[in-house]
C-alpha cells in the first residue's frame, strides 16, 4: 500500500512513539504538584516548551499548552476580540476551526469581514488591507492553506495590519505552515499563532498557542490555573513531551528538497499526461490539491485505493461537507471541486511512489 | 518509596501503556476521513464509546469525548445554562474547573448561588433544594468530592431538583465518583456528567461529558464538525483507546474492600494515636483528607518524603492556593487547614504501606 493521504504522511515518528511510552511510564506525576518526582516532571515539561518555542521564534513564556489547534483557533478568536463592537478581519481560506468560530461571532452580532482568495488561494493583499479600519479589534488569517498548501505572508501582512490599526490583534493558524516554512514570530507583529502536535508527527489531542507576551487575553477554560492560568486542566505531561520530541524528529527527517522534486515531478507529469486538471497548489507544495473537470473525487479515490494508493479528498475535517469552501473561493469551477483529490507528501514518500500515483491516475483518468 | 498521592495511585495500568503504544503505531489514521483504514481506527473508537457508555450506563451516543474533565465541566457550565437571565445552583464544594466557571458566570451577571457543605463535606439537603427555584436554568454539583472523598447523593438530588423545576439541566462533576461508586446514570434525571481517564489509570488530556439525549447544549469548542458536531478537533484517538482500556483495567484491578480496609486502618490507628486529629472524609474513602491542627502540611509532607512517603497536601488543581476552599465551606478551622494533607489510595497500595505511613505520620505529630 502507498500512503499518500495526510494521517499517513504526518503518522507519529518512531522516536515519538518511543518518548510516549517511557513518558507513560515514568512521568505520571502531576507537574503541578509540589513534591520532587512532580518538580521533575514540570522541568521536562519546561525543556519541552523551550524546545517548542525555540522553532518558533519565541520565548518559553509565550507558549501556551492546548488540546490541539482547534482549540487554539477558538480561543484565539474568541478571546482575541478584545473590543466587542469591534470589527474582525478574516478570510474565505480558514480551516474550519477558525471559519466555524468566526460564524459564530457573526450571529452574535459581530461585524466579520472576509477576504476574497486569488487563484492562487492566498489573500490579494491590497483587498485584505482595505477590509481593516480603526474598528478593526482582531484579524485572523491562515499562514497556509490546508486543502491547498497556499502561503499568505503572515509577517508582511501583520506588519502592515498594524500600521493600519496598531491595536488590533492580529492571530494566525500556523498548522500547516509550522517547521516548514521555518517562519520566526520573534519581532514579528504577529500576536497569535496556533500549531499542532499531530501535523508534525507528534500524537493528536495537543496543540498550542502563541501568545506575543505583550498581549493580555482571557483563559477559554478556567479552572486549576495551570498554563499561568491562561490554560486549566491537568497538563497533557505525555502530549507535550511527545510534541517536543516530534519537533526534533521532523527537523531531522524532514527533506523540503526532497518533497519539493517530488511534488512538482507529479504536478509537471500529470499536467502533461492529464488535459482537464486544475492544479491548485503551489509549485512545489507538500499538499497537492488537484482537480479533474467533470470527473468524481469519491470515484478516483476508490480506484487508486483498489491500485493500493492511498490518497484524501480534502481536508478531514471538512469530510462531511459535499463542498469545498476554499477551492470555491478560490474560483474553481463546480465540476473541478467535485473532481478533486489532495494528495500529501512527507519525510517517508518516495519518487517510486509518485511515479506509481502518476501512473495509476494517468490511467483512471484517461479511461 | 510509598507512593500515597494522587498521581502515584491512578498512575496509568500497564495494559493501558500498551494499548497506546499499539495505537500509536497503527491507529494514526484520521477516524474522520472516509477511506478504509481510517473507517477501522472509528471502529475502535465506537467500541470504546460502547465500552465508556455501558459503565455510565449511558448509550454510545451520549458520550463525547473532550481533552478532559475541566474542559467538560466548562462547557457543561457555560453552554448548558439555556435561559441566561436564569439562576445556577451550585456548592461550596465543587472542583477549580467548576467553581471558576461559576465565578465567571457570576462575574458576566448570572446569579450563581453556592450551597454550603455540612460538616461531612456533602450539601445539606433541604438547605440545597430550597436554592433551586422555577428561574433556575442549571444546576452543578460535584458528585464526589476531589478534596474529600465526600458523596452528594445527585442520583436523588437530580430527581428531586427536577420535581422543583422540569426544565433545568442538571450537571454533576463525577471525575471522583466514575467507576469507583458504580453510580448508573441511565433513567436518571441527571443531563450532564463530567468524567476523566486519568483519574482511573488512563492517560492526561481526555475525559467526557455525558450529555443526556433529550438534551440540546451548543458547542463550547467549534470547527471540523467531530464528535457529532459538538465538539470540533481531530479526534484523540489514542487517549480515547487508552481512556477504554483503563475502564477496563480499573474494573479488573480495582479492590474496593481492600481499599476500604486499608482506609479504615489507617483513620482509625492516627484516631488513637494522635490527639489533634482531624478526619475531613468518609468512612472506607479511597481519598483522606486529615488535618493536624496547628501543625503545617508544607512540613509534614516534607518530613514523609524524608522517610520515603510521598503524599499531597490537597487537590493539585488548588496547589497554588493558599488557602483550602472546600475545607473552609466544611468549617474546619484555619489551623486545622494549615495542617491538612490528602493521602491517595490505589490499586496497588498495601497495608504494609499503609503501616509504614501511620507510624511515620505519628512519630511526626507526636515530635
Amino acid at each position: 500500500m502507498i500512503y499518500l493521504d495526510n494521517a499517513a504522511t504526518t503518522k507519529v515518528f518512531d522516536e515519538v512513539i518511543r518518548e510516549v511510552s517511557t513518558s507513560l511510564v515514568f512521568d505520571y506525576f502531576n507537574p503541578s504538584s509540589l513534591y520532587v518526582p512532580a518538580t521533575q516532571v514540570k522541568r521536562k515539561m519546561d525543556e519541552a516548551r523551550e524546545n517548542i518555542a525555540h522553532a518558533l521564534g519565541a520565548k518559553p513564556s509565550e507558549i501556551i499548552f492546548t488540546s490541539g489547534a482547534t482549540e487554539a483557533n477558538n480561543w484565539a478568536i474568541n478571546c482575541g476580540l478584545k473590543v466587542k463592537k469591534g470589527n474582525v478581519v478574516s478570510s474565505y481560506g480558514e480551516h474550519p476551526s477558525s471559519h466555524e468560530t468566526l460564524l459564530a461571532l457573526k450571529n452574535q452580532g459581530t461585524e466579520v469581514r472576509f477576504s476574497p482568495l486569488k487563484k492562487d488561494g492566498t489573500v490579494e493583499e491590497d483587498n485584505f488591507l482595505s477590509l481593516i479600519d480603526e474598528n478593526t479589534s482582531l484579524v485572523s488569517l491562515i499562514h497556509r492553506s490546508n486543502e491547498t498548501g497556499a502561503i499568505n505572508d503572515i509577517v508582511s501582512l501583520s506588519k502592515k495590519a498594524k500600521q493600519i490599526n496598531p491595536r488590533l490583534v492580529f492571530h494566525s493558524d500556523g498548522v500547516q505552515a509550522f517547521l516548514k516554512l521555518g517562519t520566526n514570530l520573534r519581532n514579528s507583529s504577529v500576536d497569535l499563532y496556533s500549531i499542532s502536535a499531530h501535523k508534525i508527527g507528534g500524537i493528536k489531542g495537543v496543540g498550542v498557542l502563541f501568545k506575543n507576551e505583550k498581549l493580555n487575553i482571557r483563559p477559554l477554560i478556567l479552572g486549576g490555573g495551570q498554563e499561568k492560568n491562561l490554560r486549566s486542566g491537568t497538563e497533557n505531561v505525555t502530549g507535550i513531551l511527545a510534541f517536543s520530541s516530534a519537533v526534533k524528529a521532523f527537523q531531522k527527517h524532514y527533506d523540503k528538497r526532497k518533497i519539493a522534486e517530488i511534488s512538482q515531478y507529479i504536478s509537471n507529469t500529470l499536467y502533461s499526461n492529464i488535459d482537464e486538471i486544475k492544479i491548485n497548489s503551489p509549485l512545489h507544495s507538500d499538499i497537492l490539491s488537484i482537480s479533474f473537470h467533470g470527473k468524481k473525487s469519491e470515484i478516483i479515490q476508490r480506484l487508486l485505493a483498489e491500485k493500493g494508493i492511498l490518497i484524501g479528498t480534502g481536508s478531514a475535517c471538512a469530510s462531511r461537507l459535499k463542498y469545498n469552501r476554499v477551492l470555491e473561493a478560490m474560483g474553481v469551477c463546480k465540476q473541478c471541486i467535485e473532481g478533486s483529490i489532495r494528495i500529501s507528501l512527507g519525510s517517508l514518500t518516495t519518487m517510486d511512489e509518485a511515479r506509481q500515483l502518476v501512473n495509476a491516475l494517468t490511467e483512471i483518468i484517461n479511461d
